[in-house]
């Protein structure tokens, strides 16, 4: 029975780290919402202490022994011990076995690369950057050493952000749709170009917004008394425990579906978080499995949904009731205004048929930066090429260019490829739960509920008791490929 | 150099117990404001378990030591190190000598007696609530005996609250102008009724309440950079940390002036709070000094000032630009509307003129049942006699009389008079400020920054290096004493 009191006691240490993680949530989140500017010191001092108060628990030397007792003496196969004993472990390992040189050295290249990319970027001008990535290449090689890895140095860090996701799995899938997509996009954007929607005219005010996609969140499911919406200039989604899950977004006057599809892509992934099993709380079967499982929810109901035409045959005359320029509109023109096609050079302005490209020209260059085969000072040349290549456009300067991302700078190598397996999840996902005909008949009668009962039941309520890549093949019966992604955008922009 | 070392070492259990601080501070801020109603269990847990942690700094063993080491070779008289340490030993002591039994009973009747209070008000039957205050009584009259005192249990509560303030002081104040007093509102109250100010009339839109009412409080010299207003329920002001003082107030569409007030109110608390002296964090010379020197600065703000023909001669013309109905108003006009005077059963209804009369009978109370004079039971019948005497009025029923205000059902026995303390304070310190001819002929030119700076200089910078009662005497020249307010009630009511 040493396995049973071992496993109690390394529940233990998460019972008693909770609280923090919790104030450590609460903390960051009024930072970006709510902390006026001359509190940041304090603010910094309180987070980095909480983040040391965390450290000491997780680290503690005792949580070696009881591992080796839960996996010396195993629980039963695909039980919830096993998996929590195994991401313990997981976390354990990464959190003790790089020295602390290494993690000053890391946070201290993070400061200064960001500072080093944003001068860079606001002057367009790479060379003031390409020392930093240097560093943050190196770095990241250096981190893949500690990791481990058994092909290439790439695979420990893309498993940072998605657990079984290799390499070699990134390259089937980019491989295998890379080109399909391109000439996908390619005729969406010249059928955008030949047809234009119907433009947008006047203010949309924040209020009206406000109300709107708020009707819209709860229409899906969003549960406002464990969650709230708030404004901010970078939007985003914390779940800060069970009942608590907050967003924020922000407004455009002239163009009301920013907030709206930026509310319907939090909402999301707020309803991922409002679903994970609570049972499991506060253990590592709790959380969100990964950032691609994540971002499957949110492009599920910002796109999958949100740019339906079901959707706008359901909203399209309340939105002219709060916006009385859109009284006028039908179901079909807000639906084709929403899904414009066109290239743009700059990532988080492109639409749903052109993202995926963004994103397999970062992968690509990573993939050569990590394993040495371009140097940091190569990096414009090489995406300039690829773009001209991609989208047919010439890159007119580095800061609409390979400047334009922060998350190199910060040393996320890795991170990007997860949008697009978001993509794909959502879009294989969707097409599994409209095979059952009581969630596509509800959505048909304009009822989202059984598809979210639906997500719930195969994503949410998983937890990380499976990978991401079990949780898509179960769910769809099928390991996760592009088919399912080209089939909705051939549908969509080509249809 | 032992007290050296000591020092230090006491200084550190602050500096590792300020983020901890920081993050219960924020967590029960964000509570109040803006969390979602389903995220209480765990905030509850994290506010708790935050609470351990901080318990467990301040009682470390070694402090006992380390507070003799400091005593047994003391720093130079009047010094920063002399009143940290004795601020140390009163609050070292009051954590580590009650039993914890003691401590837990304690939180535990107070969780009955509110909820037995909450319903006995709603009922109006105080028998419901008459047991629970008896245990309150009892254990209020331990906890005294647990801190020690002189001549009486009360001295013993109302230095939870108030350094250096005794029973005797407070019955000296009480006794040399509750008759005075009792007597300037009867006629205050006459005269409003033989000669009513002029009424508000229509709508006053919350968006240009707050504009009003954030335009006022920069006026003041409220620091919108480290600081901010909410809305909540019960208003409130929460110094977090140096640079980040947040205030809530609440909205009455009928009437402006009640979030108005509201406002100068707690920006006078907020204004402390910016003013503390910064250096001294996070040690006890920083933190603010008593809850009557606090409401000393919040009610100069709100009445002093706030309610003076000076402030509308300021701002009648601003206040007509954006509320359209007071456009014909006189500055006269709206100072009189915001001085009526009227009796009224409920304490925070009550205009500045009775106010302190409901105070009176409360401390009355206290005594009576901390001294075993009375009994619980007898409290509707002792109240309601005492009422009649001042104010001239048969109670209707308990909800309006003794079951009013939730304290007592808390166990905050001693802290009502703290309320007095700062109406007496803030009229004493004015009469001083006034007297310097910078502070007074800046104020009639509506510039009350040169007053903000005289309280910054003998208040605000003082943190709790001096007691409450020094700071007044130093400050004024002389002990707190209910003259400067009565002068003040007479000018303003009957001048």
């Amino acid at each position: 029975m040493a396995n049973v009191t071992a496993y109690e006691n390394l529940c233990s240490v998460d019972r008693d780290a909770a609280p923090l993680h919790h104030a450590a949530s609460i903390l960051g989140w009024d930072q970006e919402v709510n902390m006026p500017p001359k509190g940041l010191a304090q603010r910094s001092a309180g987070l980095a202490s909480l983040a040391g108060e965390l450290h000491k628990r997780y680290c503690q030397p005792q949580i070696a022994e009881w591992l080796i007792d839960c996996e010396n003496d195993p629980f039963s196969k695909g039980s919830v011990e096993v998996a929590n004993v195994s991401l313990w472990r997981e976390s354990y390992d990464r959190r003790t076995k790089f020295p602390s040189e290494f993690i000053e050295e890391k946070s201290r290249t993070s400061s200064e690369a960001k500072a080093a990319w944003a001068e860079a970027r606001k002057k367009s001008d790479f060379s003031l950057f390409a020392p930093l990535l240097e560093r943050q290449v190196d770095i990241a090689r250096r981190e893949a050493d500690y990791i481990g890895y058994e092909e290439q140095p790439y695979d420990a860090l893309i498993k940072l952000y998605e657990r079984g996701m290799t390499t070699a799995n990134l390259q089937g899938i980019f491989g295998s749709f890379r080109d399909e997509l391109a000439q996908i996009a390619g005729e969406a954007v010249e059928r955008s170009k030949a047809n234009p929607p119907r433009e947008f005219e006047g203010e949309f005010p924040i209020e009206g917004q406000q109300m709107f996609n708020r009707e819209v969140a709860e229409w899906i499911g969003f549960d406002f008394e464990a969650g709230r919406i708030d404004t901010t200039t970078h939007p985003f989604c914390s779940g800060i425990c069970p009942g608590d899950t907050r967003m924020t977004t922000r407004y455009y006057p002239k163009d009301f579906t920013a907030s709206l599809y930026g509310v319907m892509h939090e909402s999301g992934h707020g309803l991922y978080e409002q679903g994970l099993p609570d049972e499991h709380f506060p253990h590592p079967v709790y959380d969100a499995v990964s950032l691609g499982i994540h971002e499957s929810q949110s492009r599920l109901w910002e796109n999958q949904i949100g740019r339906s035409l079901e959707f706008w045959k359901r909203w399209t005359k309340r939105a002219g009731e709060i916006f009385p320029q859109l009284s006028g509109w039908t179901p079909e023109e807000l639906t084709a205004a929403v899904n414009r096609a066109g290239y743009s050079f700059i990532r988080v302005d492109a639409d749903e048929a052109t993202y995926d490209l963004h994103i397999a020209l970062r992968f690509e260059v990573e993939l050569l930066l990590l394993n040495r085969e371009i140097e940091s000072a190569d990096v414009p040349k090489v995406w300039n090429e690829k773009f001209k290549a991609m989208f047919g456009l010439d890159v007119p300067e580095d800061s609409q260019g390979c400047l334009q991302d922060i998350h190199w700078s910060m040393g996320a190598l890795g991170y990007f490829p997860t949008y697009t397996l978001g993509n794909l999840g959502a879009a294989q996902l969707m097409e599994s739960a409209m095979a059952d005909s009581t969630v596509s008949a509800a959505f048909s009668a304009a009822d989202p509920l059984p598809l979210l009962n639906w997500m719930r039941e195969r994503v949410h309520q998983k937890g990380s008791l499976l990978t991401p890549p079990e949780i898509i093949e179960q769910a769809t019966g099928k390991p996760l490929a592009p088919d399912a992604f080209l089939r909705h955008l051939r549908k969509r922009f080509l249809g």
